[in-house]
């Protein structure tokens, strides 16, 4: 889906190449899209006429990549989570940092015009002091039990969105986590040692409170809501409709369903954000989601994980 | 249900009695209501202690009984339309007119909320310049035969209020009607020499387009809605629903359906009619909607039967 | 409220008279409704003529008159909360017991019919097994800071509701409760021991979760949503607007706002609550709110404060 | 746009060239999308590797273009109107129907997911009988004038789109037009003997009446809404907003604007009619939108031109 984006969609930013350890797959993708299928990482990190690269792979392999990255002194794009040990996300963000380069994670719901809308509210000074978020954010349906086995589970792979939209909104840091998980959907996912619905509450240090809300299977769609409230009003991003027809009856309303996944609903969104990269990385800017953002969030999320295990309010201080 | 509203709910008015030609039926209202039933309109006519007469009777009943009222100098409270006889109306506007008493027409649309939003948005400069005015209306079902009979037709008994509604929002006279109507519901009312599903469209003296549909079977509720479009934006009222709630499922989102009828939706109307005819009268104020507001949509509902019946636009001023 | 409605707008209840301590707003509104002011509430239990007392009273009041109606042996529709202490609860509820009165909690949320459509969603199997419940509460400002202080604080005087709401809509009772308030709104508030902003996480003794969040401001109305999520879909009660009239313009759309406090949203679940009350008692039936379920809210309520003061999740066991 | 779709976008087509007068723009077009710009229109037609054209130049030349395409055996897909003058229509026609080619014509708004619903509605007799079409279509500005003056005028150039959803939804064709037009935004519309503002109404064969109304400046927006009411229902598109945030207030509620013109509202509809041409053609299924469809509609522009220089209604038997 990237690759598609940057080759096609995002002026500024063409695509030099693809690499995948699946080579079938990258020669696919690259036949496609008119580009070349490089032999290895290395060689794409390698090419001079490469500025950037986006690591969209599995996330063992990010910080290792990040660091050869930053070696190589490219400019890069990270998918979340950075990593799921803190040490490593560490280590990562200490390589970019000594290589100076432009990092940027892939938080991509702060581009969503809708939730973009909430912060721009919050930013704005239009709610006055803020007292509450409410983050409700639903997958359609569970991952194979083979990558919630590799995910970290649903803390740091689903909630980590929300503790991040938490982050974006409110602009104070969680100070506190309280989350509760159950296991309602797929026996598996208990037997994986993770959660399939969960809710999970935080205190910033601005007094600020959030309340997020998981599911791995909301049959009706991709259920992505923020909605802020302050002194002064409220702002929320609800959910779009797959289309806007509708009919009526004698018995009532009936209008479409939300859109399916995150394709049908994100997909602005992620070209919002290969334009903001390319804004930031051309004007010499910070990155619009910095490396800092990505390790919060996965800090906020080991909190939650803490919590759930111990049954009690667990300060992030605990944790980072 | 006047009776019932003005007996409870209309702070500043009471119920000095009841009448009608049905007099058990005026009894078991008094009775319910706590107030008299009169033995004869002119008792309560002649009643020194009533400053005020709500006539809602049959249509053809109210001209003599406007007269009446006029004679015995009481405000007038009067359901549209006064007559089906423009001839009658002039009658008993002259005599209002002669004795000064106070005469409000029952145009109760225009004290929904929603729709006095779009006037005021109108009146306010808002949407700029008027363009075009949209008015749906439509039934949930279609009165008994008989009284399509006495009722003058659809253009008289129910787009006559679309085009009041047409002048209130507008302000400009409708200079030119065109009108198109089918029977498509029930054939008796064709054989009745009525129509049951009517399209008219309206050119203001200003140069606005209004168009206006209506049906006496809509199966899904009672479909109310006005959209006013101009040079700077547009204003519209949509229809309520019977609740706020909701429900989605993999197959779509299912809400409310609309409110039944009129009691259903316009209740609030009715009451904040009552509070405008207290207010006006009190105040020594002119009513808010005036006889001069009845003929002008009678007059409208004569012009658009003379468009159905002759197959092309009607002047305004060939009928008035 | 409840008088007015009871006088004018419940078929099949009447009003026989009203007590107050404050004998002039007794006699004021006996004579707006034409009914007596009683000089004592033993006057009307002791009125063979009575068969039903309303205790719409201060909440310290409301034991005492519990057992006195029920050795009077009335029918009683009793407000929320029975009492803020536990013991007293169950002297009330005893009370009742014994002398097998119909008893009803006021728990008027019940009757809206947008929370009933969730409900009933629930109720139906529709939404399949329940996961999570959200419900929003705030109200648009503060009561006098007397009426705090005697309260009980925000969980028992305004998240009561909530609770009833979750128990209601889940059907099945929170096992534990997890707080977490803060003042962020007017110190004095604070200042009297108690909280304006909280949110609240229950886990249901079935693995329901529910979340709740409540503030004292909620500038642009009344907001009152409740949600419901399981394995086949998910029911809302959505907020309605004051009315459905919109404008549009080229920098975005505008509605009305939300109602602005109970009387302008929750008067017809009021009504229907009355409904139901005349409904039950006249078939025998048990009351749609019994004696157990106001207890049961209080105790959610008391596990609420326990879990904000000591920062931990209590089980609702340690309380009740 | 179109250009940029077939390259990028549908699967099933590839763009071998393009051509345009303006040799520039071709260039230009033709290297974004690595394709070649071929030196005239007869050097595509001429190329056997070439199985099918999109003929999207100014509306004079589409005839010549059709014939020649014809001629060459090539699948056709034509912008609308085909032509402004009913004569050369036929004979485009003719020579595609005697070449056999397959012929859509680019009445997009058939694909869009909503409009499209209410034709699902009505062709799966969910709404009953049909009685009554509203249709709302509102650009948000005017054209150059230079456009508008080569253009046919409103009803040929704008209602066009309108007649044929009409034929669309209603499956029936348009008996009598009446069509009332107005020159409201800009007095240079009117010199050049067009309209800017006008209502339309028809009668379709089977009774049904629908309502057009159209504006060249809607300030607020793209607005394009389709109503369809029948015996046992009504069906609508209503509008998409630019994004689903909204913020309430003590003053109300805002929410976002329309989309602003048909790229941000349309393309979906462009693609979906893209990949219908593909799928029929390669099928060997008939044309989603045939001639016969670009035709009718045009007779209806002809019959509302008619109706509005002559201030009556106009049967399409007299034009067609």
């Amino acid at each position: 889906m990237h690759a598609r984006l940057l080759a096609h969609e995002v002026p500024g930013l063409a695509l030099a190449g693809v690499y995948d350890v699946n080579a079938a797959a990258a020669s696919r993708v690259a036949g496609e899209l008119g580009t070349r299928a490089a032999g290895s990482a290395e060689e794409l990190l390698g090419d001079p006429a490469v500025d950037a690269v986006a690591i969209c792979t599995s996330t063992p392999t990010h910080v290792g990549l990040l660091v050869a990255a930053a070696e190589a002194g490219k400019a890069v794009f990270l998918e979340k989570p950075i990593s799921l040990d803190l040490a490593e996300v560490d280590r990562g963000l200490a390589a970019a940092d000594a290589a100076g380069i432009f990092l940027q994670i892939g938080f991509n719901r702060r581009f969503d015009p809708a939730h973009a809308s909430v912060r721009e509210a919050v930013a704005a000074g239009e709610l006055g002091e803020l007292h509450l978020l409410r983050i409700t954010s639903r997958d359609p349906e569970p991952p194979p039990i083979a990558y919630v086995r590799a995910s970290g589970g649903i803390f740091l792979d689903m909630t980590i969105h929300d503790f991040d939209m938490a982050r974006f909104v409110a602009g104070s840091e969680p100070a506190e986590v309280y989350a509760r998980g159950e296991v309602r959907i797929d026996p598996e996912i208990g037997a994986a040692g993770d959660l399939d619905t969960a809710v999970v509450v935080l205190r910033h240090e601005d007094g600020t409170l959030t309340t997020i809300d998981n599911s791995r299977r909301a049959v009706y769609g991709y259920d992505q809501r923020v909605e802020a409230f302050g002194a002064k009003g409220m702002a929320a991003s609800e959910n779009p409709l797959a289309h806007s027809g509708i009919r009526r009856s004698a018995v009532g309303t009936a209008a479409a369903r939300l859109p399916f996944f995150y394709l049908e609903r994100y997909t602005p969104s992620y070209l919002a954000e290969w334009a903001a990269f390319e804004r930031a990385l051309r004007a010499g800017e910070p990155p619009p989601v910095s490396g800092a953002d990505g390790r919060a969030a996965l800090v906020a999320g080991l909190a939650a994980w803490s919590s759930a295990r111990e049954g009690r309010p667990v300060r992030v201080a605990e944790v980072a």
